[in-house]
């Protein structure tokens, strides 16, 4: 398997991006396409690296930044580490790709330059978050502000055979995000999205509230993009308000400080559950082609962690078994048609 | 002043009202008028406070519970505490209506029973979250899940007359909140209603994204329900979590307990900032009457501190000035228009 990585893109470019890769390299033994400024990239590569014939570096002269209007600049700057590494997908030679940099230059350049599955009719940006007992998916997180039902339907299939097949959990729980949990709460699009869930080939649990998504009341939350953006924004905001304040608590006075010292391991467990790192990225689902989406913050490590989640998905033929259920289902819809 | 307390409404019903009536009576000097089943609230009240003539217990023999259908309920159950009680403000008997029933119940029966404020389209459910600067006012929080521009027009006019009014907050900060913060983000409805809070007269500083309001980012966050149910749910369910992790790390053996009890004052003060107790609870606003909805699990305190909310109203002459705001943005438009 070879993974193209945009070295340009996050807020520790190139650096992360090229220590992840290296290390991603050793670990999975897979091959990477590091796409930026060559020069930039090789202040990053030992000879060793360089030599490693599992590390190809291209050359990509432009940058891409969050300051950029995202289709504007897929379409002008040609040359960006975003638009030629998304290329790489497209003809072949990769068959995944990986971005720290711009959510909506990488949104905009998944849909124009690679393109979706035949049958999905908007891919969604999927994160995964933290919850206690594992990860969620929330599945739209912003792709699609305004959606249909027969979007929300989509998204459960892909949300569920990204859990099944990546995550390893048997028939994952799929609920849809509302204000409450009985049937025929909420608006018009989450009540037929309801019926449209009902009938699918999925472990649909029914409505769910946000208040119960971080507890892990569901595998896979399905919602349009503005209210799941909301959520994940929500529960970051959260958590890193709730530790800012903790860490005041802690950092009070000597005794304080103590006390911190006697907590460490527990602390240290409980950082870990709600880091971002371990995580990996966000896929975005229903594009034609691998595609990680990881934090603009990203480290080495989580730069490796979003390799091995691009793998997984290449090694459980993800997109192969997504074509085949949306063809499914719309074979299901034109027979219910008649 | 003269406030409505539906008895029977709640998780700890008549306890908690009828306790939280007797210390806001002594506390703040208003006259309660407790409304449920006699028996039922007589237990609560000791000789002394059934001989004050500041507690006033009314009649009404029936109860609405979660799980009656709201409007039905409200049409059905006349001799319910919540009808009695909506009863009483809208005949000008008492001044403000408070209960920690049915959340459904409660706005379907203040806009049949009482009425919206002339110029008011939609009222909205706006309860308030602590933030690491103080409180932010959610407007709207599931009243109205579909919502138009103009909708969320008044909502911030609504939000910021009591920030300002009851909180005594100078100016106090109104955000949209968005998807991003730049201008021209979001859904239609997100683009247009920015256009409208633009014009207003309230301190407007324009998109905010979720992940800051935690931090304090604005006093009112003004969103259609469905967005600000998801931050309001997402927001209680994260620090839920977070707090049962965190008990956990401090109850795992002997040394992090003696940890824990170093950090004792700390972990206090910590608490408390994100006690919804403290806050009181959910003014309805725009219902031509004032309308606390407490939470359904509301103790003594909690009760207590929402009739000091519904006094705060009252004595700040929120409801007049809210008339006042909403006609002349009525009289704008039609300029506007002309």
């Amino acid at each position: 398997m070879r993974i193209a990585i945009d070295a340009m893109g996050g807020d520790h470019a190139p650096k992360s991006a090229v220590e992840g890769a290296v290390q991603a390299v050793k670990e999975y033994g897979v091959e990477i396409c590091l796409v930026g400024i060559i020069d930039e990239i090789h202040k990053y590569l030992s000879d060793e690296d360089k030599n490693n014939n599992k590390i190809i570096v291209i050359e990509a002269s432009e940058v891409i930044s969050n300051h950029d209007t995202p289709v504007t600049a897929i379409k002008q700057k040609k040359d960006s580490s975003m638009v030629v590494g998304l290329k790489q997908v497209k003809e072949g030679s990769c068959d995944a790709f990986l971005s720290a940099g711009s959510t909506g230059a990488f949104l905009a350049g998944s849909l124009l330059k690679v393109g979706r599955i035949k049958g999905i009719d908007r891919p969604a940006l999927s994160p995964l978050i933290p919850t206690t007992k594992g990860l969620c998916m929330i599945i739209d997180a912003g792709a699609n502000l305004d959606c249909k039902p027969k979007n929300l339907q989509q998204f459960a299939v892909m949300g569920s055979i990204y859990m099944e097949k990546v995550m390893g959990i048997h028939n994952p729980r799929v609920g849809l995000l509302n204000v409450g949990t009985e049937e025929g709460k909420g608006t018009e699009l989450t009540k037929q999205s309801y019926e449209l869930l009902s009938r699918l080939n999925v472990n649909f649990i029914g409505n769910i509230e946000a208040r119960d998504v971080a507890e892990g009341i569901c595998d896979v939350c399905v919602c349009d993009g503005f209210a799941g953006n909301v959520l994940l924004k929500t529960t970051e905001g959260v958590a890193q308000v709730i530790f800012d304040i903790l860490k005041g608590v802690f950092m009070q006075n000597a005794v304080t400080k103590v006390a911190a010292l006697m907590l460490k391991k527990g602390l240290k467990d409980f950082k870990k559950k709600f880091d971002y790192k371990e995580v990996g990225g966000a896929p975005f689902m229903g594009i034609d082609g691998i595609m990680i989406k990881a934090h603009g913050s990203s480290d080495a490590r989580a730069v490796k962690n979003a390799v091995r989640q691009a793998k997984l998905l290449y090694d459980n033929k993800c997109l192969e078994i997504i074509r085949q259920e949306i063809s499914k289902l719309e074979v299901d819809t034109v027979e219910n048609a008649e």
